[in-house]
């Protein structure tokens, strides 16, 4: 199943994408919540429910994409963890050589943006680069998860443009300042459930394209800690909750390790494509 | 005035700290929120209105301060934003020289504990270290704040022991896992408001104490980033947001960097005090 958060001009609320069309699933259930945050924090038989309001939906539910905006797919999430330098390569490009445990940052809900909005390159820097990413949002609260439970946690996959203003994030030696410009990241347009992908996300190629010049070809099956591993080591130190947001890094081929570099201008448009997971498009524009 | 996060035997509730004794609000006006997290999100207005209830409380809205418990001073801040090596000679105990610019890292609302409760060493590591810091409380919705105007945005301070597990720290380049152990982060008793404590917080002394025995003993004059820079830093890049949490940094004499290194073991009691501010204090238990 994928479900969106979207908003339409009767309000917001909860979508189904099935046969190339985005159904309100509030039309068909008015009882559903009216976003995807709300449907992962309530449950596994909410979601067992909205999956049969989506099956049953007709064409009357269907949503007119052309006025339906898209929302993040998890507006508020109480946590979203960074995994960085997940990808050999990426690491390397970066100067970097693999560690055997990953580098952990956060990104705060300001710094959220939806599928088809735009991405803002800040006042202070013209640095502003993209970094294509799988995405996954947990499902259960959890600690201490061994591997063969990990992926028992998670609610669905999706797609982040982890967006990052490169001189910020190294002023210091921590990276967080320029991972949490407002509107810098990416995330959308679907959660895409399990029972849809193969078994922890792997093995899905992952394209990131700017004006739709290839610029990041990877595959899941290279990470360096696969999300099983990923969920392991998080849930060693903190409880993960419904609605946590996990970003699992990205593969080589960012615009500041190219030579010359390449930063993100007002009018491009960035699009990560993760194969069976979906298409975040968004343009960039400066900040007003 | 000096508002708490409390929970009595009839439930949550906000409670203001006067003349040596903690009175329940809620007794007083009933349609006050339960804590100082909805209190601080539902504006200066709201906030003044529990400032009046405080004023007008009588001994029969006065609270059994045996059996009211703590909890954090604001459960579940949207962002919990740390300053790192804000004060000159922690830096340097540290290896490190002051920075240009502060190394921010963010944590997440599971680690936070109560004045009262205990710390939680975990059990994949013995290396859990203090860190006593000024906190501060954001008040209103801020972007691309002015020094002039930084203040206004402050709803109060409070007092913070930012625990950090020193080896999961430095796995990595980046700090956020040390930092981010379920109930590693003690987080109260109150929130102060800025008319009670000279402007910025500054030149307030800040001591900590391990079982009685001074372990650091700084002030807020010593700030390599005062609040009004740090806020003016960080609202050039994101949006600060009522309820948002800042910790601004620890002076030196830290556990690890003693010769030989101190840690907590289950059983100690870590006191943090700040002048004017007040003294969060802590016990320490071995994860269950």
């Amino acid at each position: 199943m994928r479900f969106s958060s979207v908003r339409t001009a009767q309000g917001d609320t909860l979508a189904a994408r099935r046969d190339g069309g985005l159904y309100d699933l509030r039309r068909v259930d008015p009882s559903l919540p009216d976003g995807v945050g709300p449907l992962v924090v309530g449950g596994p038989e909410l979601m067992e429910r909205a999956a049969k309001a989506a099956e049953s939906a007709t064409a009357a539910a269907r949503l007119d994409e052309s006025s339906a905006r898209y929302r993040p797919v998890i507006e508020r999430p109480g946590k979203i963890i960074c995994i960085g330098r997940n990808y050999a390569a990426h690491a390397r490009e970066g100067g970097a050589e693999p560690l055997d445990y990953p580098d952990v940052f956060m990104r705060g809900a300001n710094s959220l943006v939806a599928h088809g909005e735009s991405l803002v390159r800040p006042r202070c820097s013209d640095k502003f680069d993209y970094e294509g990413e799988l995405a996954f949002v947990i499902g259960r609260r959890a600690r201490h998860v061994s591997r063969e439970d990990a992926y028992a946690v998670i609610a669905g996959y999706s797609v982040f443009n982890e967006g990052s203003v490169r001189d910020y994030q190294r002023k210091a030696t921590q990276w967080t300042m320029g991972k949490n410009f407002d509107g810098t990241g990416g995330f959308g347009p679907d959660l895409v459930t399990p029972d849809e992908l193969p078994a922890g996300a792997e093995g899905l190629r992952l394209t990131t394209t700017l004006n739709g010049r290839l610029m990041q070809d990877g595959n899941t099956r290279d990470f360096i800690f696969p999300v099983a591993q990923v969920v392991v080591i998080l849930t060693e130190a903190m409880t993960l909750e419904p609605g946590d947001v996990v970003l699992t890094g990205t593969p080589a081929g960012v615009g500041y390790a190219r030579n010359p570099p390449v930063f993100l201008k007002p009018g491009d448009v960035v699009e990560v494509t993760i194969e069976t997971v979906g298409t975040l498009r968004n343009t960039v524009r400066d900040e007003a």
